[in-house]
């Protein structure tokens, strides 16, 4: 038996053993894939024992079902993870979930849902291009490294693909190296009942470079060939199509039997034994097999001394290049870059918050680097271009480079998502920003949802977020947007209600290190407010307008509501209603506050009306009625709309003088005192 | 000037006074595509005094911004649209809103969120075959319509056209024809920005058959030539692409800024006198070009009439089936469906409830042909194929054919969720339901709110609806997703507790003639429930297990918490905590119920602690205190997760007890009481 075939092996049996030992999950993939994951690992360019290296190839293991071949990939090449870690596969706490997360050392990406990991792959690979075309210099390699990915049928069938896969044709990325495991099974059966398309045609077709191994179950020299052919395409992003056999050696292989459940004992054990195997032993490696992989970690550790000499000699030729992305490296922004955050007094004119966000990227993203926006089309409406910007562009297009730092996603609003998580999971402390309208950020709900799970500090730029935006009606207006994120764990949902907030919106998102953020912004013109700043609004939540005297009522509002809620304070004022209006731009961020500090926001005894133009469900988290629209919106002018709705200081003024007569003479406690803590 | 020609030119400046009166919209796309819909509104079937004749010619402008057109083309052929109604284009309360929606006669779906026009439009050619495979005999053609589409650059990209596109090939959809608007433009600019792909060699890949059209501006004999063209291709849909310019006529054709934004008057005028239209008169119209359209409107009515006389003949030869169809039509189900669902008592085994939705499915739709299923590739896991189900295919794979009622739509959520919209916007009572797991109804988040805002009745069978999945682990583990539906007006989230449960899911859901469902099931095994029923859980919510004196605490649960709950009462009740348990499965429907029940369930005076595995978000609308999943889940054995989580008896218990000693001595008001009704 070859070494190859001794490895290949050694990977389809540990990876069957993996799958039998935890009774679940999917061997299907790893026996087909194994070759062009022996392949793959022996040739890649990454040091086991320094998983951060910023110039290490990523792998990102799209189908992530099959992701007992990725651990044991890892186990192999000498990642943190053990034979014990194997055996607690899909168990509760251990380091081997059921899918690939991104917390796991070796492992990039969080995959597992679909057409993810490859739409990362396309964002890990502008990363890379980005940082080349910033810091290498003449005989300065700083970045060179590749992107491959696995993905399977499923991932082509999913939408989020084809955005991705299209915009990376366009963008030339040469850079990523993709493997299409066609094994023309998935979980429903053959292929042939749902999905016969002809997927290297389709990907020629966004200007991808097609290679096809016939036997990817066996013949390693050709991936082998084929990887070195792909590295050469630096033009294109390159596919290279494996026919493979789903389960291959089993006595199921071929059909979807053996996608995802464990082999059947007698399986196993005629497997092994074909394969030279004891089918008495369990999770045995042969030393031989050990040692190659040893080797390829070697080299990869040599490869990072190498570039920390290179980069030493850079560091001196080069010093302003090298500490920032030392700075970068370090997950630091620039020291003082809060500075450059624009402030607003009360005689400032009336502008839309979106525009107001506009000023605050022109007035930032020049100095951090490490900020790259974009927009899915909308640019001129959600003003996500920077004053100055390059766009990111292929050079030989003449319309930008790659080094620009603003991408035109295309009207790709998942594929974007997808994509911006792949740029922050570069690391070098990426900050990707993007526009689209509020509403549609619920197409990319699978991509936004990747983010709050791994942890990735993207920023969307979330404008016309309600009925305000008028003329083009309810399917473009926002009603369950902010209440869908606001109950998904680790995000901020921010509504700022003029320039300070939304100042404090990007202080805090941009310094969060784990934690997108989701900033939602007016298309319609908001006044600067009296009672504003920075520093309070940064709280997430605080008294904007205080009662003149002891507050009877506290409208508690977001966005574009808070002026109109200061406005129907004063009408109150004159019905003998003394009110504190509170703005609470992000539940996130103000939940993470003291209690005491929160109480004094929102105390016991007072009755609190939520004002928001959206829906109400969520709200009685923080108030005791809820002024809201739950029902879709209408087409026309937006001050009529808000009008139609009763979203006047009259309207609002009606709901608070009923909610003061509703709880007279009732011991209001405040909502934020709650029986026992939320696991968390 | 031929009479074409004029027609054209009349609908390019309809268009554009109509954009111009409001100040708003798109004029780009309608000057654009101006010679297209004159000709297929020339040849298309329909009646536009009988707007909802089931064999019309189904049209979809899924480039929905360009609805100008579409008004000015429904206008013209005579439906019940005015010229009035062109000059309140964009107003509030108007039958012209910014973007097509369903309820305007002549709209077939609402469209404007780019992708699911043409997506829908896949849905109603699914439709038309299944009809015309079903109901169509010799002699008898009773259905053989057309669905034509229109769509853009912006449908393009987006990943749910890949999803639906694909689909349509593969099911060899020769009843669908659409039109390529190529116009190289989008709100970003010239489309090589971002967008370079080989359509149509893409569109080939999936199996459409692609005709050219060199000069989309002009040439209404080519566009002619190639609808009769298309027509024949009987077993792929075919794409005809237009190249077009965008804004034709105006002084800055050809460009971005004639595609959101009225033309300046200068333009407009230069514009109509270049074209011989006086430009002081405004939403002019020829009597020439009324009466090409009256002859089309003619021709329709008098299709119609044969049509009817067909169907009489039709109504002898096959009484059966004509009674059947009429019925549809009429938009009943079939008398006394409902004593087919499934009923259970205590003494039932445990069975997971997506096993139970399973038996319901297998005891219902062969008797209800209205009813057409499917899955996302998770056939095996959602159990969505009932017994003696016959696949949704093409004849000639020979594994199905087009009167089959289950389909095969791969991974593809998102174009799942927009072809059901276009099924059950087909009308003919079409209730299509279709099964993923619960986490991924969010792919398709989109599409679901497309049918909440149009009301088709479709319903997602999401299983797998919680941690209780187990080891697949947190990228598959739901916790905002009922939040975020349950957030979004008309729609329901049901989350059944057991078999009657189930059944009353179903039940409601099917009778709902306005209103999608997600219904959501366990993986896991549940038992029967003592105090269910189908009535008592058509109620939204009730009482499923009084407390044996005066209560002093209520459990409120959906799903596999109920039966917890039920357990943790026992614990609670022997702490001297008399405690009742709610199952409120369906906030929706439950809401829709009188005060005076709802609060013979949630009354005043007794403290309320809300039980679910999801997040907390919303329940406090119905709650005093919450339990519930405010993070990400966990990859282990699902019984180890709910007990990392707490989620025991004791758990529940001990929450339970706080909650009672929390709120002990505060006078409680049932949070059903509001101070004033919601804007509905």
């Amino acid at each position: 038996m070859s070494s190859d075939t001794l490895a290949i092996n050694t990977i389809r049996v540990l990876s069957v053993d993996t799958v039998s030992k935890a009774n679940s999950g999917h061997p299907g993939a790893p026996l087909g894939m194994a070759p062009a994951a022996h392949m793959l690992f022996s040739n890649i360019k990454a040091n086991p024992k320094d998983p951060n290296w910023p110039n290490r190839d990523r792998f990102v293991l799209s189908n992530g079902h099959a992701v007992a071949l990725q651990y044991v990939m890892l186990h192999l090449l000498g990642y943190d993870l053990t034979i014990e870690d194997l055996k607690q596969f899909r168990q509760i706490d251990s380091k081997t979930p059921g899918h690939p997360e991104f917390h796991t050392p070796g492992v990039e990406v969080t995959t597992g849902p679909l057409g993810q990991g490859i739409s990362n792959a396309v964002g890990l690979a502008i990363a890379q291009a980005n940082i080349a075309a910033t810091y290498n210099k003449p005989n300065y390699t700083i970045s060179d490294n590749y992107t491959y990915s696995f993905f399977g049928d499923g991932c082509m069938m999913e939408g989020v693909s084809h955005e991705a896969m299209a915009i990376a044709g366009h963008l030339q990325l040469g850079n990523l190296i993709a493997f299409y495991d066609s094994n023309k099974i998935s979980i429903d059966g053959a292929t042939g009942q749902e999905f016969d398309e002809d997927v290297p045609k389709r990907l020629q077709a966004y200007g991808w470079e097609i290679l096809d191994v016939a036997d990817g179950d066996t013949d390693v020299q050709g991936l082998y060939n084929a990887l070195q052919k792909a590295k050469l395409s630096k033009s294109k992003p390159t596919c290279i199509v494996m026919h493979t056999t789903i389960g291959y050696g089993s006595v199921h292989e071929g059909t979807a039997a053996v996608h995802g459940s464990p082999l059947k004992p007698d399986d196993v054990i005629q497997l092994k034994k074909k394969w030279g195997f004891d089918p008495e032993k369990f999770f045995a490696v042969p030393q031989q097999v050990y040692d190659h992989y040893s080797k390829v970690a070697e080299a990869g550790a040599k490869a990072e001394a190498e570039w920390k000499k290179l980069f030493a000699a850079y560091s001196k030729e080069y010093p302003k290049e090298a500490a920032e992305y030392t700075r970068r490296e370090n997950g630091k922004l620039p020291q003082g870059w809060e500075n450059l955050l624009p402030k607003y007094t009360s005689a400032d004119p009336k502008v839309a918050t979106r525009k107001l966000s506009e000023t605050v990227l022109s007035a930032i993203v020049p100095s951090i680097p490490e900020i790259i926006g974009g927009s899915a089309d909308l640019t001129p409406s959600n003003l996500t271009r920077f004053k100055g910007a390059v766009d990111f562009q292929p050079p030989n297009l003449g319309i930008g480079d790659y080094a620009g730092r603003y991408i035109r996603y295309g009207v790709r609003e998942h594929g974007m998502g997808a994509i911006m998580n792949g740029i922050a999971a570069y690391g070098l402390n990426f900050r990707p920003y993007s526009g689209t309208f509020l509403n549609f950020v619920s197409y990319a709900a699978g991509a936004v949802r990747l983010s709050a799970l791994s942890g990735h500090p993207v920023i969307w730029v979330a404008t016309h977020d309600s009925i305000g935006l008028g003329e083009d009606g309810p399917t473009h207006q926002p009603i369950e947007t902010l209440a869908h994120f606001r109950a998904l764990p680790n995000i901020m949902v921010w509504r700022p209600a003029d320039g300070n907030e939304v100042s404090a919106a990007y202080k805090v998102a941009l310094e969060s290190d784990h934690t997108p953020s989701i900033l939602a912004f007016t298309r319609q013109g908001l006044p600067e407010l009296e009672g504003s700043s920075i520093e309070k609004a940064s709280k997430g939540g605080y008294i904007v307008s205080e009662a003149p005297s002891a507050a009877k009522l506290i409208l508690v509002a977001t966005g574009s509501e808070v002026s109109l809620s200061i406005d129907a304070a004063k009408l109150l004022e004159k019905d003998g209603i003394p009110t504190r209006v509170v703005s609470l731009p992000d539940f996130f961020t103000f939940d993470k506050q003291s209690l005491e500090y929160r109480k004094s926001v929102l105390p016991d005894g007072v009755p609190i009306l939520s004002v928001e133009v959206l829906s109400t469900f969520g709200w009685s988290k923080y108030s005791h009625a809820q002024f809201g629209l739950d029902r879709f919106g209408a087409s026309g002018k937006g001050a009529d709309i808000y009008k139609k709705f009763e979203f006047t200081p009259e309207g609002v003024e009606e709901r608070g003088v009923k909610t003061v007569k509703f709880f007279e003479g009732t011991k209001l406690l405040s909502p934020l005192d709650q029986p026992f803590l939320q696991i968390q």
